[in-house]
């Protein structure tokens, strides 16, 4: 996204800035269109490239520092006590959106029935929005989008 | 680990060099006592510390672009196609030994009933590990042991 423009992509989605609350130089950071719980944040490098190996060394550090500012500040204002970060890097390993991206997730006792059920929710998430094609752009007035930006513009207060 | 010690340090675990298959001066890398699937290998930051948060940023940078490299080379050698990268970070997102440590593990097609199921496996394994208190040092005769010292020396070999 170049500072005049509205939106970045995400694989072939169309995310509009409204929904990305934290960006740098190589990386951004959206809210989910299903959240599997509160503070369920996708950390994207802002080089469209489908698997890990193909990022520079650059991108790989600013990456994986963005993931750790935004979940030590998300698992504070979510009052959490733990941080699922997860990579599925590749279709085999249940990456649908072609577009190399860490979920991160503020993590509580009992969240879950079973602990890693959040994998489920986290995939089933991740087919919601490559099966409807979703572009997340301004024009749309979804409620959950409303939300959605409301969502954003909150965390992006944590970083002033 | 000086160069002169024998292990490094997983938590309370002694693990000896014999099943670590590549270091940088901030990262090491270990085979695992009971991979979910082959390949699967655990990247440790050389610090002990509990959680992400912790980690300076050299760190996290060396960390994650040792887990890039060791993915790559694992995926080409056991002809797998995609990774799973995964870091349970806090005892409520699963994680049983308090050191940080990333789970990287070569997948391929069906090579779970269900591809989440991979999680499950990959709890059970470090579930197990707190449980024995084992300690992978050299005087452990295992047929196990033996292995895994076999599979370090195999991977050992893929960065030459």
């Amino acid at each position: 996204m170049t500072s005049n423009s509205e939106y970045y992509m995400f694989g072939p989605h169309k995310i509009h800035k409204n929904f990305i609350f934290y960006a740098t130089n190589l990386s951004y950071v959206m809210v989910n269109l299903r959240p599997v719980r509160p503070g369920h944040v996708l950390v994207i490098p802002k080089r469209m490239v489908k698997r890990f190996v193909d990022l520079k060394g650059e991108e790989v550090c600013d990456l994986w520092l963005t993931a750790q500012l935004i979940g030590a500040k998300l698992e504070l204002f979510h009052n959490a006590s733990s941080l699922t970060l997860n990579l599925q890097d590749g279709p085999k390993a249940g990456q649908t959106v072609p577009h190399v991206h860490i979920h991160v997730i503020p993590r509580k006792a009992c969240d879950f029935k079973r602990n890693d059920d959040i994998y489920d929710a986290m995939n089933e998430n991740d087919r919601e929005l490559s099966k409807q094609h979703i572009d997340m752009e301004e024009e749309r007035k979804d409620r959950g989008f409303e939300e959605m930006k409301e969502e954003a513009h909150h965390y992006t207060k944590l970083f002033f």
